[in-house]
């Protein structure tokens, strides 16, 4: 097998169309450019495609995980990075402070800020509950928990809070109506908090959300069957390539399965084809097609699939233009 | 954070229980000693596990992917390999056995037989579909298929067949009926192919499958939440280890989530708790805990949960007593 053609490379792979990928970070660009956007980084796990989206002129980037953090700012990409999660051992960041980035880190109950503040973290963002049952203080609270910072030498550059129960609000005039009840109780928290920075935001509110300075948009880039679904103008640009290895009277198996794909969303999808299911290496899926067919699965979920695998081939008709390592795996 | 403490070990942490794993392994090593089962490494792909599967006796493994097999001939753990799927270029199978391993491949049609040919493979097996839809010829056409490849000068070893969709069935008699069922299909294809090898089974299956020659058992050693549910007598062995990292009046959020678990079986669980929901690092649960917490979450599904993690760490009490690498992930 050779690595020059996408039709001779050895599968299961992970490929991303080049010209899809470039379209979406300049139609993202287009719509909040610079600073309005700190793309996230848990959506793609890909320090090389963070430099497409600097290129694209963001400077600014999301982080889930510690691992995100060190891995950008091995890579250059270190200038402004937000850790949107909570930890309560914040002495990996504070390493990485002491080497000239700066991350800024959420926090939203008095032990996060003492992590904070104990691991050598210099700045904070207040994280607020907007509707999420997830992390972030409730509204009510953040500005006593910004004073609690601030009363460990921490600088609180603002809040964030993210509204995930509406990004995967189908309808557009909903999604938009549910964004602002969340947004509300945000720019509510924002002023007794202070600071410049009012984060939220994703893929699936990106066009709705104008109360945020800063949308923490990922999926743009890459994309998947669930925000597809939305009708967003961002193409699908990533796709776990398969083989057909086992064909039958009713159905076909393809090379790829559950350890390619997040399946949370569940099933990959084909276009033209019914996916049956997936087992660990396999995708069952009708009709049948000829034992050799390359086969073109798009993810349900792109950031779980993302962590699954080392690299990704970038493409550009048949030709691999690029392979570049998953490298923000892991925590 | 220590390595050396389970208490101190940074989250979110694959954790193995070092005496439940000896257990399970010996429970089934009594009950299928030696050659009688074929451990498969897809459920662990960690080659330091194989170590001590081949240390109970077990001498012949079952792989999933070329890469594991790459991986266990490495690990000089490739006496007896089958691959136990279907490859369309067996190349990398070729370097092996010049390296001196040993890899039987399966097979399941004449593009696939071809394939063996091609790439220097010298022994294959003949994949027969038992029952689940996925990959393996009609047993009527398995004789044919093993003149095809004796006609390429390959050496047919037997017959095996997973009956994948009897593993899921919870009531002890339904499966092992429907095992019967299945391989009764089995024997039958077996008869007309010739080869001492009729290879099959799993977990889920290893104590009604009495026709096979050598079951392909694997979860057994780590355990999961969907085989712990069909109450054989092996420990839930293996655990993803989180930290409450926020709590609210409802629920509390630990840090470990959709990239740490396999979610085609659904959300982890933990004792006593309910899960509400898994996001990329986060698993939502209730009651609520106290920041800082420890919590225990059984994986749905080994297999893929196992290939989202770099190491696992080996425990015994609150002694982390290893760390092996899961080594055979990828392709």
């Amino acid at each position: 097998m050779s690595e020059d053609k996408v039709s001779e490379l050895a599968t299961p792979a992970l490929v991303v169309d080049a010209d899809a990928l470039e379209r979406n970070i300049a139609l993202m660009a287009a719509a909040l450019p610079g600073d309005r956007l700190r793309p996230h980084v848990k959506a793609h796990k890909c320090t090389s495609l963070a430099r497409r989206q600097a290129a694209a002129g963001h400077h600014r980037f999301t982080c889930a995980t510690i691992r995100e953090c060190e891995g950008m700012v091995a890579a250059g990409l270190g200038e402004d990075l937000m850790l949107a999660n909570e930890v309560l051992d914040a002495s990996r960041i504070g390493v990485l402070l002491e080497a000239g980035a700066r991350v800024t880190l959420a926090v939203d109950s008095a032990e996060t800020v003492d992590a904070a503040a104990r691991g050598g973290v210099r700045e904070v963002i207040i994280d607020v509950n907007v509707g999420l049952p997830r992390c972030g203080c409730q509204p009510a609270d953040a500005g006593r928990l910004a004073e609690l910072a601030r009363g460990r030498g921490l600088s609180v550059r603002g809040v964030m809070g993210y509204e995930g129960h509406v990004m995967i609000v189908e309808d557009p005039a909903e999604r938009a109506r549910q964004c602002r009840e969340s947004m509300e109780q945000l720019v509510a928290a924002a002023a007794d908090v202070g600071g410049e920075l009012i984060s939220a935001g994703g893929t699936g509110t990106y066009d709705c959300n104008t109360w945020a300075t800063e949308i923490q948009a990922g999926s743009y880039a890459l994309m998947d069957a669930q925000y597809n679904r939305q009708g967003h103008a961002f193409a699908q640009a990533v796709f776990v390539l398969a083989t057909v290895i086992s064909t039958a009277a009713e159905w076909s198996v393809a090379n790829a399965g559950l350890k390619a794909f997040g399946m949370d969303h569940g099933n990959p999808e084909i276009g033209g084809s019914t996916v049956w299911f997936c087992s660990d290496e396999h995708t069952t899926f009708s009709p049948p097609r000829p034992v050799g067919d390359r086969v073109w699965l798009v993810p349900a979920h792109v950031d779980p699939t993302m962590a699954y695998h080392e690299r990704l081939y970038l493409y550009s008709g048949d030709e691999v233009v690029d392979c570049w390592p998953i490298d923000l795996r892991g925590w």
